[in-house]
């Protein structure tokens, strides 16, 4: 599949930059412990789906590389937090300690800060490097700021984490996707696209893939966490375990791959009107649908 | 003093406006945690100077509310994670129960981070209003994300719990009271000046008189914290007790007091250029070290 090599390369464009983005500026303690979680590894997928957004509209990828990356140190701050032991009290990620277990909880705690506050710092740095397109570098680095936000993944988050050991309805479960997940997804692919589109239609379709992308993507977490545990460096079954309430607990195994074939389906129609363009980015979802089957 | 008043309006506008920008995309439960620290008061000391530093320059201040606001976001934000049982463990914080005491240690947490998020995205969307000052609503931005971040106040509070019970130096104090207290206040005035002149000259001043002003209050605070005790709503010497270096416990009090008064008169020379205009800012400096007389 093209998409492999793709992504390959972007992730190495990706994980090259945040190794030159490293904050000289910060005490040796803080960049080690934001560099600790940065580079532990994960598929740079929000990146990557930035990026192919940007090349999907005709974009120049060397504009919203540190963009992708921004997006990256968003996910990972959040990654840092949940872990915490006052949220899911995780002590293994990708396999590896997790940031409190390395520097404590409170540098731990700033990690996280720092990291959501240096993706500004990097946006906004970068943005200043083309003053011509001022007014797109602000819509999308505002795009971004609202899938990170209090109405995208801290409300999702806060959702989950006020839920937590209760009977938690479908609304709630889809409430809790959309943001947790679902909004930095369709949040990193719309911000790509909006650096170098203003036409709205070619950003409601990009949107619409993401919202249905994201959705697989969680769909397919949930049911990986039962079927292939340690695989992914976590406790096997947690989500059971936990009495979380999950798509395949909802509707069973079967059900719930049907649903994920369904919206990947949804996912792909939307990207129709751009033709053989939109390639990479269907075998994008197709891939992110065959880790559960 | 015609300070006074000014701060008075001030506060009611920015407190006016703080209300205005109550989250309504965020989950109630967050909101509402996010909305218990920001309106606990405070003398809104960042946005007043953020505003006033506008005013100096000739600016108008409708433009910068929300960057004023923004800016008491991320301090808020700041003090919500300072008093996690992670960091400091306070339980008070100007007289009431802190964010976690009330919400909890995770809630609390997620209120930090989404105060923090939000104050970017209340930025990029009041910047988006102004899209001819684009540019300088950019620098702006990336001046208070500096102050905020990774070299700026998250490094201050990073060495501060770092060096926690350690003998801490002049130079390593030194280095905490500029970044932890001294970023956010240079880059409330600078931001705010930045939105209306590009004068490297002005721009210098308002910074130097900044970085003069932000040394005054820490070192007041520290006398505060050993004179005033429970007036601020602190447990009283809390500093000593935790056998904690500060201006005082270097220098003794009469001697602090006469770098305060000194740091005081240079913040004030640093104005000399504006003259009469820079008439509240020098009001100012003067009331933020009579606190300690």
């Amino acid at each position: 599949m093209q998409i492999d090599e793709k992504l390959k390369e972007l992730k190495a464009a990706v994980e090259g930059r945040l190794a030159e983005l490293a904050p000289e500026q910060a005490p040796e303690l803080l960049r080690s412990s934001m560099m600790y979680s940065l580079e532990a590894g994960g598929k740079r997928l929000r990146p990557a789906m930035h990026l192919l957004a940007a090349e999907l509209v005709g974009g120049d990828t060397v504009q919203c590389l540190d963009m992708a990356c921004a997006i990256e140190m968003i996910h990972t701050y959040s990654l840092i937090h949940d872990d915490l032991p006052a949220m899911d009290n995780d002590v293994l990620r990708r396999g590896r300690a997790t940031n409190h277990v390395v520097y404590g909880e409170a540098q731990a705690i700033l990690a996280g800060d720092g990291l959501l506050n240096y993706a500004y710092e990097v946006m906004l740095q970068n943005a200043l490097r083309y003053p011509d397109k001022a007014g797109r570098f602000l819509r999308a680095m505002s795009r971004v700021a609202q899938a990170a936000g209090v109405g995208g993944m801290v409300a999702g988050q806060v959702m989950d984490v006020a839920l937590e050991g209760q009977a938690v309805d479908f609304p709630q479960l889809q409430y809790i996707h959309a943001h947790k997940t679902g909004d930095m997804i369709t949040g990193a692919l719309t911000s790509g696209a909006m650096l170098f589109t203003d036409d709205t239609a070619a950003l409601a379709a990009i949107e619409e893939y993401g919202r249905n992308v994201g959705l697989v993507f969680q769909i397919v977490d949930d049911i990986l966490d039962i079927t292939a545990g340690e695989e992914l460096g976590k406790s096997r079954g947690k989500d059971a375990e936990e009495g979380k309430v999950t798509y395949p607990s909802l509707f069973g195994l079967e059900e719930s791959r049907r649903i994920a074939r369904q919206k990947t389906e949804a996912a792909k129609a939307a990207l129709a009107p751009f033709g053989v363009k939109a390639a990479l980015l269907c075998e994008l979802a197709d891939k992110m649908l065959k880790r559960s089957m």
